[in-house]
C-alpha cells in the first residue's frame, strides 16, 4: 500500500456538507481497505453481518450517552435529508390526526419545512420572524391549545440566517418537533422536552446522506396504511433501522464523531463552551468593526453555528472572499438567496481556524474602513 | 500521516452491500483527507461548490457513456435505496394517470415492488412465478393493454432467488420500469428499450445511500402538487440532483467506479465477458456436483450477480460455511428468508476470488459426497 504524505489542507466554513475532525478522516483513511478484523471496507459489509450491527449500536448508544436520550426513545438513521422529513413528518403526525399543525418560522428552511406540511394536512403559523427579515427567534410565543395541535415545528438553528434559538419554546403539552440539523450536538440539550428532534449529518454529524431521528415512542404511527413503507417511521423504529439497507458508511462516521466527541472533546458540555468561544471571537470582531461589518442576527438570537453578516458597502464583498481565500480561508459566501457573508463554525472547526478568520477580518476592515 | 501497511482482504460474497474493486478503496483511502488542490475532504465539501460540482457531472458523464445513455433521459442520483423507489414509482407514474401498473414478479423484490404500488392506485399482477418457487423468468408474457397500462415494473434480477432476466421482456410502447439494483452496469444495454430504470449503489455502484434513476423525460411528473417536494422526479431532474444535498461521498464512490470500468475493465462488453467466465466456473462446479449441490434456478434463469443453491442433504450447509470461513470465503449464506447458499460475485469480485470457492466447493463435495 501505498504510504501517505502529509495533506495541505484550508480551513473550511462551508456551511455543509462542511468540515469535520481531522482523527475522523485519518481513521476512516487508514480503514477503507478493511475494518481491522474483518478483511474488509466499511463500504463492502453486510448491514445484516455482525460488524455493522455492532457500529449500528455503537453509534445508537454514543448518541444516547451523549444527549442522555431517554429510553422511550427511538434513535432512527434514515436517509433523503431534512427535506425528506419536512414531509414525513407532517405525513406520520398530522395526516389523519385531525389536528392542526403549528409552525414557528425564524427564517428559511422553517418556510420550506411548513411547504410541504400543507400538502398533508391543517396547517397554521405560530409565530412568523419576516417582519423583521428574519433577524430573531421569538421572545415569547401564543400557547398553542393542546387538543387540537398536532405537534409545533421549529428549526433550532436557521442556517441561511444565522439565527439560533437558545433554549426551546415553550409549547406546553403539545410535542415539539425540532429541525436541529445545522447545531445536532453542538450543546447538551433536555431531550424529554422534545416529541421529536430530526438532523441531516452533513453538519456537525458527518456525511451528507444520513438524517438522524429521535422520536418519542407514542409518535411512532399506528395501522397507517397510507403511509409509503419507507415513510413509516415505526417500519424503521421496529426493525432498528435495518428496513432496508441503511447508508452503513455515514453511519459508521457518526459513530466516529460521537466517539471523537466523547474522548477527545470531553462531551457536549465541553464542546459548547468550546463553541461559545469561537462564536465570540467572531461577533466580537464585528461589534467592534464600528459598522464596518453589519451582523444579521440581533444579538439575543445569534447563532452560535453559522455567523451571517455584510458590509455596509456591498462594493467590498468581492475582494473580502479573495483576500480570505489567499489566506486558505474558504466557503465563506452566504447562500445565494440571501447573499453576504456567512462563517460555519461547526463543532468540528478547530479554534485556530476560527482565530484566523478572526484576525483576517480585523485586518481588511483596518486596511479597508 | 501514518504509513499505511499491507492490509488482509477476505473474498467477501455479500450480497450488498458487497465488494468493490481495490483501487477504487485505495484512491478513496489517499484522498480522504484532502482531495487533490482542494485543501478539504470529499466529506466537507459543498455540494454547491466547484469542485462536487466536477464530480457530479463527471459521474452523469461516465454514466451516460458507459451506459450509451439517449439525451433524452435525466440521470438522477437519490437517496432512499429502491425500497424508497417502490413508492415514488407509482407516486409519480401511476397516481392520478387513471391507468393500471402492471408487475412482473420473479422473486422477492418485485412482489415488495408491487405491495408498495398498491397504495397508490390501481395494480395488476401481469406473470408471476410463484408455482415454480420463483426459479425462473417468464419465457413469454401477455401483452399489456397500452391505452390502460401506467407502466410494467420487473425486476431484472432478483438478489434473493438468484433468477435474471437474459434479456427486457416486450410490452411494446408501455413504458418499460426497471429494478436493476442488483445488476446495474453489469453488461451493456439498450435504454432506449426502458423507460425508466432504477438501482440502489451498494452492489454493482458503490456505498450505500445512493439510488441512481435513469427516466426518459416524458415520464416526468407535471403539475403535481399532491407529491412531496423530494419524492417528485421533476424537482431532482430541474435542479440537476441538488434539490436538495445529494449523497455527495457515494456519488464520488460511483464517479471511481466508472472510471474503473472504462479504464482498468474497458467497458461493460468486456465487464460481461468476465461475468460470464466468473457464473459459469460457479455452475459448472453445480452442474458437474452430481446433485451434491441443487443451484435453485433454471438453467436459462441463471443469474450471473447471484449463483444461489442449496445442498440435497441440509445437514453439511453449517459445515460449508466454516470451511469457507477457515479458506477467507465469506459472506455466503442465502438470504434470511429463503435459507441455503448465494454466491454474489458482482463486477468487482475478482475471478480469483470466484476461482477460489469454485475450487472449494469441488474439494468439499470431494470429502462429503
Amino acid at each position: 500500500m501505498t504510504t501517505k504524505v502529509s495533506v495541505e489542507r484550508v480551513y473550511n466554513f462551508s456551511a455543509g456538507p462542511a468540515v469535520l475532525p481531522v482523527p475522523v478522516l485519518q481513521q476512516i483513511s487508514d480503514e477503507m481497505l478493511a475494518l481491522p478484523g474483518v478483511g474488509s471496507s466499511i463500504l463492502e459489509i453486510s448491514h445484516r453481518g455482525k460488524k455493522f450491527i455492532e457500529i449500528l449500536e455503537s453509534t445508537r448508544q454514543r448518541l444516547k450517552s451523549l444527549l442522555n436520550i431517554p429510553d422511550n426513545y427511538h434513535i432512527l438513521f434514515l436517509q433523503g435529508g431534512s427535506r425528506l422529513q419536512f414531509s414525513m413528518v407532517p405525513m406520520n403526525l398530522l395526516r389523519q390526526s385531525g389536528k392542526t399543525a403549528s409552525y414557528i418560522l425564524t427564517g428559511s428552511w422553517g418556510k420550506l419545512a411548513m411547504a410541504e406540511a400543507v400538502r398533508e394536512g391543517s396547517v397554521k403559523t405560530l409565530w412568523d420572524g419576516k417582519d423583521s427579515n428574519y433577524d430573531r427567534v421569538p421572545a415569547s410565543l401564543a400557547a398553542p391549545d393542546a387538543a387540537s395541535t398536532a405537534y409545533v415545528h421549529y428549526t433550532s438553528n436557521e442556517t441561511i440566517q444565522g439565527v439560533q434559538f437558545p433554549g426551546e419554546p415553550n409549547v406546553g403539552s403539545v410535542p415539539l418537533v425540532c429541525d436541529a440539523s445545522s447545531e445536532f450536538m453542538y450543546k447538551p440539550i433536555d431531550v424529554s422536552k422534545y416529541g421529536m428532534i430530526y438532523a441531516c449529518a452533513q453538519k456537525n454529524a458527518g456525511a451528507a446522506g444520513l438524517t438522524v431521528v429521535i422520536i418519542r415512542d407514542d409518535l411512532l404511527p399506528t395501522n397507517r396504511d397510507d403511509l409509503p413503507g419507507y415513510l413509516n417511521y415505526r417500519n424503521h423504529a421496529e426493525n432498528d433501522s435495518c428496513y432496508n439497507t441503511p447508508p452503513t458508511f455515514a453511519i459508521y462516521v457518526l459513530d466516529l464523531i460521537c466517539k471523537w466527541l466523547q474522548d477527545d472533546i470531553g462531551g457536549l458540555s465541553a464542546m459548547h463552551e468550546v463553541n461559545r468561544g469561537k462564536a465570540k471571537l467572531l461577533y466580537d470582531v464585528i461589534d467592534a468593526s464600528n459598522g464596518f461589518y453589519k451582523g444579521h442576527a440581533q444579538t439575543d438570537s445569534r447563532s452560535l453555528m453559522n455567523v451571517t453578516f455584510k458590509f455596509a458597502n456591498d462594493q467590498i464583498e468581492a475582494d473580502f472572499f479573495k483576500k480570505a481565500a489567499q489566506h486558505d480561508l474558504t466557503d465563506l459566501k452566504g447562500h445565494r438567496s440571501v447573499g453576504g457573508i456567512r462563517a460555519s463554525i461547526y463543532n468540528a472547526m478547530p479554534v485556530e481556524g476560527v482565530s484566523a478568520l478572526a484576525e483576517f477580518m480585523k485586518d481588511f476592515a483596518a486596511k479597508n474602513a
